[in-house]
């Protein structure tokens, strides 16, 4: 579905991210719940900083994105959010109980079992990657990270999706797996690897990439340019 | 309700964690659900290591508790167990659509933007508190907690619970926030340390927590005493 300003649904969405968060920035899984879904939808972008001020706070206390506003209704949590899409709407969620169970439990498993030391390695390689432990601390998030991988492997097998058909619980683990993308991590794993593939393959998912990307209309905070060459240096040091 | 071997719902708990552990192991989180909703259920124990076999694997692919079985469903992560419950049963779950939103929102507040933080402190503090960064990256660690707490205190404000009513995402947000509790970070929110109180009064609280402590019944593994004693000198450093 095109995004569309006059929808019923309104996401927030930011108008300049770095390149390397281009293609991550969480309102990608809310699109993309949305076109598996085949809902329209309206976006309202936030410039650098906005999303700290006391209207954006007043729908998101925590000062990020994405949020839904439908009606009365208004959400944040990406998690939240595609669980509420994929209630709401057909398309994310199997019929029968054990599917929706398996749907359910794969989502949490994303967001609170595989993402929490998955974003360590973000915390590693971008936030702290100037700090003195960065380089001998990566080994052992990885470590956590490989375990994380090999059990979702071992799970998965030669399954296609994780709950039967894909789900909510499967856009969500592939949303996550796909932050360490070119890590070498995932790639370690061909049915994960693959897994990924089928799934950003979907029709759904490369409307909502190409949506989330064409909205990248807005300038970087000044000092930017430096602060990237510099990052760019120490992730050279670190690898 | 008490822990009855004949109920139709059976929960997985370990027989035996660390002290620093009793009383935070996550099957604590279901039982508070299940005490909420007024339903009884059977604990099946795990002795140390039983997590990683086989047969509990089928269950949790990642080799963890809890697990929650009704019948022909079988769940696996605490978030989406207690979400089950939530929906399954009256008494965790507002009936009107603005608070279900609430619930549901924050019970993933609680467990993808407030426990990564928290979570990365045990990490510093517990299993990687021999490493020499564990001093130097703790305050960071801590500003990131830091600035999530200023902000749920910020949202709560005045009000008994984040969704009108307790509901699940109080239930999530509580069991994450204790955590940390006595760490002093917790404690400078007046109005958090207070929810925090509020809630693990409840009675259903009180129930799950004698019950889960009640079950420490097994045995630490070989070496146990001196890696405790080790762990106890080293976070004396860190203090």
């Amino acid at each position: 579905m095109p995004v569309d300003p006059e929808a019923a649904i309104t996401i927030t969405a930011y108008d300049w991210v770095p390149d390397f968060a281009q293609g991550q920035v969480r309102d990608l899984r809310v699109r993309w719940a949305l076109e598996e879904t085949g809902q329209n939808y309206a976006v309202r972008y936030l410039s650098q900083g906005q999303q700290k001020e006391a209207a954006h706070r007043a729908l998101q206390p925590f000062g990020q994105v994405p949020t839904y506003e439908e009606g009365d209704l208004t959400l944040f949590e990406s998690g939240a959010i595609v669980w509420h899409i994929a209630e709401r709407f057909p398309g994310l969620r199997p019929t029968e109980p054990a599917g929706q169970s398996l749907s359910l439990e794969w989502l949490f498993a994303a967001l609170n079992t595989l993402e929490p030391p998955i974003m360590d390695r973000a915390q590693m390689t971008i936030f702290e990657v100037a700090e003195p432990w960065a380089k001998p601390r990566l080994p052992g998030v990885d470590e956590r990270i490989n375990e994380r991988l090999q059990e979702a492997s071992d799970r998965l097998g030669t399954a296609e999706w994780f709950g039967g058909g894909f789900s909510a619980g499967d856009l969500m683990m592939v949303s996550v797996l796909r932050i360490i993308e070119g890590a070498g991590l995932v790639e370690a794993f061909p049915n994960l690897a693959d897994y990924v593939a089928r799934a950003t393959e979907r029709p759904a998912f490369q409307q909502a990439l190409t949506d989330q990307l064409a909205g990248f209309t807005g300038n970087p905070p000044p000092g930017f340019d430096e602060w990237m060459a510099e990052l760019k240096r120490k992730q050279g040091e670190l690898a």
